[in-house]
């Protein structure tokens, strides 16, 4: 295949956003006296996330990073939550919790084991703080930290792709995209990317994720450590 | 000084352009029956590096990645070297000396040290590509990859300090440059960033390059390990 560059989605795929906002949400809010579902508040915050960067994707928003459109959604779902009094400084250190989630445990050495033979870099809607920070909490080593913000412009949009193969000098059949969305995948593909499914199949709760492609891809992997096996 | 973040200029600070670029060209060209001056090839190449760069920064000419450009200062000294007739396989193989330069001896340690109190990026006129590669040849581990690309510009344009701490979404005060060169660290400085010069007085050869600052910097250090020691 002659693949010289892997590009991975972060949220989902990499890490577990929704126990990982739950348990952050609860790490910093139970010692203030709240008392929520930390579950359902994770996904409540991850539901707005959609639907604030397609603003971005239709051009009514000019590009914002994802810590801005999170700090937002925030906001929104704070009252649902009895969260409204929240201190400025409680809602930024709550903000960042998306900086400390935790990798699913088939990465660290999926990772490792891919780095010996490719390029390795997120292609994230994440922007490069959050990115370097959830890198460094979670010990990964990327080559580099491309994805929406060096595009200018959101996953599934073209340009994102196109510019982490550009960033990298490399022709895009040369370039492997990593995610365990379909709509990704399919995204990545259309611009002439190889792809690769990830099934995370309990990735908001059981059964919730996908457990395998929903589109033609050139790898299906069941983790990463499968993947690693199966690009050897 | 609550400094959060460390950006580094790579040639001349980080890797000996000098040295790399003669022993890369050397090993590619001499097999071929070539005999020239490798120093005095890297000398050459090497000075067409700032006028290329300013036509760029003058607005003379659209962004252009720095492979890009050093393909460009290549073609336009190798009829000095006798090397006109090159192939363009060679060409190409030989702008990628760039990728292969080796580090001071002084910075893996050095790095290592610093890695444990910094998030560390390079700051450098190169392109993520070649970074990247470079960083692979000498085992870097950085948290980002910042710098002229992600600028649109090239240094000491404001833009790209600027660029650089909005990417780890710090204020300036909270970054500082790494340089062995003065005109960097005073770019830099007039950015709001701390500054720290590290010594490289044989940068281009005995005694050509800054034993110390020319400017006032917030530390002067005589190498990394110095710097990580001054820093800690």
């Amino acid at each position: 295949m002659a693949v010289k560059a892997l590009f991975f989605d972060i949220f989902g795929t990499v890490v577990d956003w929704r126990g990982g906002v739950a348990r952050e949400a609860e790490a910093i809010l139970a010692p203030q006296g709240y008392r929520i579902d930390w579950l359902a508040f994770a996904d409540a915050w991850r539901d707005e996330y959609q639907p604030a960067m397609e603003k971005v994707r239709a051009g009514k928003l000019p590009f914002s990073k994802l810590d801005l459109l999170h700090r937002h959604n925030l906001d929104r779902i704070r009252p649902r939550f009895g969260l409204d009094d929240l201190s400025e400084d409680l809602c930024r250190d709550l903000n960042t919790a998306w900086h400390r989630l935790p990798a699913w445990p088939d990465v660290p050495e999926g990772l490792t084991r891919l780095r010996a033979q490719f390029l390795l870099a997120p292609v994230s809607n994440a922007n490069i703080g959050l990115m370097a920070r959830l890198a460094r909490h979670n010990g990964f080593h990327w080559d580099a930290i491309l994805g929406a913000e060096i595009a200018g412009d959101y996953k599934p949009k073209p340009r994102v792709y196109e510019a982490a193969c550009e960033a990298f000098d490399l022709p895009p059949h040369e370039c492997m995209m990593v995610a365990a969305h379909s709509y990704d995948l399919a995204a990545a593909a259309a611009c002439g990317l190889r792809t690769a499914h990830v099934a995370r199949p309990d990735e908001a709760g059981p059964s919730t994720g996908e457990s395998g492609p929903r589109v033609p891809v050139d790898v299906a992997a069941s983790d990463f450590i499968n993947l690693a096996r199966q690009l050897a």
